[in-house]
């Protein structure tokens, strides 16, 4: 907790986010029994709205985990010891990938590209191509939340389905803040969290399976059970919809209430507020003079990294802004650390979170002898809102 | 409630304030029976924090009502019919001392100074000179929310002792925001609301009563029943503490949460913190190139008034920056609608509140046509911030 005029706290990291005033309200009410009509009702329809943020006909799988918990089922039901399994990855949550398949003992091809450089489909082809046998699945990370960078999953998705292998994508970061059109681009598996762009806490996990790769995972059934997926979909497509295990009734209360915040706003319009928001933190970096960690995409609407200068004690400008101002941004993970900052904005993020995190920056790296204008950061943000224009009151 | 970029609220207003969360959260408690151990304990803590608040030995007498309450209950205990009382007012709260006296048939001098100025002091003392008879009381403003000036209590008080009367200080909006040290000054009542620099909803109002005051009150007991102080003060003065009428039980649990915050920052912080606010505040306003409404005084700490650019519709400030940015500031009131925007920072506010404010205010002046730069606002406040420096982090 800081002090004197820094008295609140701002969270401004990729998860957990900022929880909206009513998903934090529904989280107060009474606990309902997961066998209660109440909780039917509730769940029911938060699984349907699953659906249409994860753009899919598929039952989204639905565990009491993190995020990882996902992530690990999709290894858990796809790789098979010994058989082949191909990652690649360009940071940390890739990385995380090749951990679940060598824990799993995958015939691990680990394609690893640099921190904060794209994945080239062309290498995943080549790498599926040389194999002897064909990859039980191909994993990597849509948006990655270690350095910002938004991969290639479309093509991805093109490159996986030409060596009839499945892709597995890491969207934990990323579903609800930039699209990814599951059906329409054929990805077999999408995971996502609760607490990142579906303002919801950590607790539930997610995992949307096409049948083609609940078919490929039904030909090994066993090794897992928590995580299987064909328990959780016979499970979730009874009806009632039924969970195998206690379901997290009061994250399904506040998914629930964050579903249709969502479905209120607009797929569409949550997407075009990510990317304005984004926008502003990209102008808020470059007016600084800092240089953008990454390729300079401008579909990179999840997290926004800068390389901090190399005059300053980079891995005091977190630090500072936490601890002397309130404001909770993520430093540089593994090699990066002390080399970038990262300003997420997936979520329940508005125009003065951007605005306040980049005045915060501003100070910080003031305070550490950078010489900039006040100013400076929050006005170029200033420019993009005011060119994006101020939408239509919604009643 | 604003759309898109613009999903957040921020409430800049004086009254009702931000809620700080865990003022919030003890409202959401279950509730209390007014008579039990559990709520008179809570009860006979806030009395007791409300003396070190007000910077008083007296009682604080408190009343389930909005600050007007408070403020008719001073009128009903020293005002008597057909005897003379004082008003000396230069903004719309000042008036409203003003309508309670000819409400409760005082033979009234009312004094109206110009909005935007100071109260006289020299003048008050030559009308209450002027008087054939003692008046019953004087009655003055501290904090003028209409208009942000901060009136001369000290030497109100000294004028209103050299003639023997009564001082009876509106201080709603500036209790808890600024300084008023109502022994030290002499002031024999002073009244203030719940909703204010308090961090507390509507719905409770104070009267610290010096003696002095309660035995003038008691020499005309009649014609008031609810706001009688001689009734509150006999039963806070009971042991345990009681009221004569059921008191808010859950405004409080919230009054009890916030002055133990009060208490843990140190009134001294919390003067100092309202001061750096409002320096920010009038420095982001002086760089827009608007022009201050009221005096130039730097004591000024609980609203920031500024007059609006006669080449722009100032009446749209207010209105767009509430409807297209989700900011709520309040415009002028009564001749003053139009032509000025005030600014509060009178309770739970931070650094990046004044921040958002400016940057709100100078989107909603550029999207009406005036010339500025984007950040210049947020800029000149930083720039106070900075200068006034990073507290340590409180533990």
């Amino acid at each position: 907790m800081s002090s004197g005029v820094y008295n609140k706290s701002y969270l401004m990291t990729a998860g957990p986010t900022p929880l909206p005033p009513a998903v934090s309200q529904v989280m107060a009410e009474p606990i309902l029994y997961h066998r209660a009509p109440a909780f039917i009702e509730i769940y029911e329809r938060a699984l349907n709205g699953l659906k249409s943020v994860f753009q899919t006909d598929n039952d989204v799988l639905s565990f009491a985990a993190s995020g990882s918990g996902a992530l690990e089922s999709a290894v858990a039901n796809l790789v098979v010891a010994g058989e082949p399994a191909v990652v690649a990855s360009a940071g940390k949550f890739g990385e995380r990938w090749a951990e679940l398949c060598q824990a799993y003992g995958a015939d691990l091809t680990h394609l690893e590209f640099e921190w904060g450089t794209k994945i080239e489909p062309e290498a995943v082809d080549r790498a599926l191509a040389g194999l002897d046998r064909p990859a039980r699945a191909v994993f990597v990370t849509y948006s990655e939340t270690s350095t910002g960078v938004l991969h290639d999953v479309e093509t991805l998705a093109s490159v996986a389905r030409s060596h009839e292998t499945i892709l597995a994508v890491d969207a934990v970061s990323a579903t609800g803040a930039v699209s990814l059109p599951q059906d329409e681009w054929g990805v077999d598996v999408v995971v996502a969290g609760s607490q990142k762009a579906l303002m919801c806490p950590p607790g539930l996990a997610f995992a949307s399976v096409s049948d083609r790769a609940l078919e490929t995972a039904a030909e090994n059934p066993g090794g897992r059970y928590y995580f299987d997926w064909d328990k959780t979909a016979t499970g979730q497509r009874k009806t009632p919809a039924d969970s195998p295990f206690t379901p997290a009734v009061t994250i399904w209360r506040a998914l629930d209430v964050a579903l249709r915040m969502i479905e209120a706003e607009g797929l569409d319009n949550v997407f075009a507020r990510h990317a304005v928001l984004a926008r502003a933190a990209r102008a808020g970096i470059a007016a600084l003079g800092l240089e953008r960690f990454g390729p300079d995409d401008d579909d990179a609407n999840v997290v926004t990294a800068a390389y901090l200068p190399d005059s300053i004690d980079g891995a005091a400008v977190p630090k500072n802004m936490r601890d002397g101002l309130g404001i909770t941004v993520a430093g540089g993970q593994g090699h990066l650390k002390g080399k970038i900052v990262r300003i997420a904005h997936c979520g329940y993020y508005g125009a003065f979170d951007i605005v306040t995190a980049l005045t915060g920056l501003e100070m910080a790296l003031i305070e550490l002898g950078y010489d900039c204008a006040p100013g400076t950061a929050a006005g170029a943000a200033e420019k993009v809102l005011i060119e994006a224009g101020s939408p239509e009151p919604v009643a």
